[in-house]
């Protein structure tokens, strides 16, 4: 059986998540790990994986079957997702979603000769599927999303630029009364403060102003304005104990009606580690993105464009007899 | 724009729900209702739909895109599968998980020019896509299948055989603490009766002997013995006014781990009526269906080979802009 060479570019979070997940795959094989970095600085845990610079990764294009993109959607992808689709099957997990049809069609441009599955991870990617779904089964209804309780890398980062803050973390969580009020069928229309609350753990800097700070963080615009947030000052020591996992998670729930008949269906994710999970679903992609190149279904591609079976190592037929 | 149309074979309970769902779509227009029965004698809630003898079908194959078949798997899909595939794209819900493989062979030797997707509805149907979803992310996790509360028709029957019974109703339900085993994350093995619990209402002809009746069900092979059962003897009143709707659900759920971190994925429905929406999902694999024919991807599929966009009526852009 031929295996799936696949390379890594970024050893962020997610690239480290990536490597677990190749490496635990029977059918596929890591070729190496492709960094913008000095590849002598960059220490894998795993010291039988190779580290490249990412400006050697086109003159080994025939030793690759696909190329996961691990970086972050602000910065990395809108450049890389393009240069490397023009060379290499990609998967990534672009997630700007306001930005993703302007990012399909440039990454569609490129990938020519090559299949390019963008925006996968869990949303975008699992809880898009199960939007789509409920809504081309129940037409007649409303999807609704919650996220946490998890972090938030953003918000956390920008807690951290506050003065005096020295680290922080914050986790959103959903209003469990909105959850109740889909549930009733009845379909309820929310403000943004209604879904999520944003709690925040702060450890300050000796001397800072603690609720000057508290202030600033309740204000932030577009950030923490608009919802109730609570903001809880503690020391560095209980931070890294409970607060130095990345956790996260989710629910899709979708309220639809057949004649007088009310159905509820849920999608929930509860996650130790958003990046690992996030990098076993690119990876599980990647299977679907060599086989789809291999049937010349060439250009970008989301996870709306892939038959179920492309995820799976397993043969069709057992599929059929164990899972169907 | 080309409207898809759609006939219904077979007017159950699955039919009546097809036919809800093919007028709710904008995308869909309803040829008719095939019956084994009188034409004559179907005597349909909308009298604007036309009724057809199902042996009329053949000669209006130029005027059907795609057959959704509502029959039943234990003697009607068998047969009419293969006879109805070998001259139009079909859609069914054949659900008998053990026959699955031996029905797809038999299908898809007769659907050489015709799409013929299988097994559709919620279990088999949505519930294998999220158990095949979650394997292929999490390869290192063990996926539970829980049905209920919903009524079992099979066991409302059984218990309606046995001697003295006049009417009854079998509820399947799922054991709460076999729910928070798995969310636990310690993937426990069950046996049979640690997963659902079987509530009977019975109602019961006058002097019957109630103590008789309810020894003969909870001892019933297959059905009841290996479960926890409790019967309740009710009133015909009662039965009309509490047990007469088909409500169902169940969930699906993932425990599954990468390196040191635990995940769990669930997906749940709460369904006020169970035929109803297991027509809802038909009707939309019915418009997958179309569009794998218009491709010529011709021969017997599932929902394994379905890619997600073909079974939703909006366009592609759309669906990456609201949906993704």
């Amino acid at each position: 059986m031929h295996k799936i060479r696949v390379g890594i570019v970024g050893y962020g979070n997610v690239g480290k998540g990536a490597l677990k997940a190749i490496k635990a795959a029977a059918d596929m094989e890591l070729v190496g790990v492709f960094t913008r970095r000095d590849p002598n600085n960059v220490d894998l845990q795993d010291k039988s994986v190779k580290v490249y610079s990412v400006d050697d990764a086109i003159n080994m294009k025939d030793q690759i079957d696909v190329m996961v993109l691990c970086g972050g959607s602000a910065t990395d992808l809108a450049v890389q997702g393009p240069a490397f689709a023009a060379d290499f099957n990609i998967v990534d997990s672009y997630d700007t979603h306001a930005k993703i049809p302007e990012y399909l069609a440039s990454v569609n441009a490129a990938a020519i000769n090559t299949t390019a599955v963008i925006s996968t991870g869990w949303d975008p990617g699992l809880f898009s599927m199960v939007r789509l779904l409920s809504e081309a089964i129940l037409p007649d209804g409303a999807n609704y999303t919650f996220w946490g309780r998890g972090v938030s890398q953003g918000h956390s980062d920008a807690i951290r630029r506050i003065d005096g803050v020295k680290n922080a973390v914050q986790y959103t969580i959903p209003v469990e009364e909105a959850i109740a009020k889909v549930r009733s069928g009845e379909r309820p229309i929310f403000e943004t403060r209604d879904k999520h609350l944003r709690e925040c753990f702060v450890v300050a800097h000796d001397g800072a102003d603690k609720s000057e700070i508290e202030k600033k963080i309740k204000n932030m615009p577009n950030y923490f304005a608009d919802y109730i947030t609570t903001v809880k000052f503690i020391d560095e020591e209980e931070f890294v104990s409970k607060h130095s996992k990345m956790p996260h998670g989710g629910m899709v729930m979708h309220s639809g009606r057949t004649g007088e008949n009310e159905h509820i269906l849920e999608f929930s994710l509860n996650l130790e580690s958003n990046p690992e999970f996030t990098a076993s679903v690119i990876v599980a992609c990647a299977r679907a993105c060599y086989r789809m190149s291999m049937n010349k279904v060439y250009g970008a591609k989301t996870i709306f464009d892939i038959p179920l079976s492309y995820l799976s190592s397993k043969d069709y037929a057992t599929l059929v007899k164990e899972l169907l």
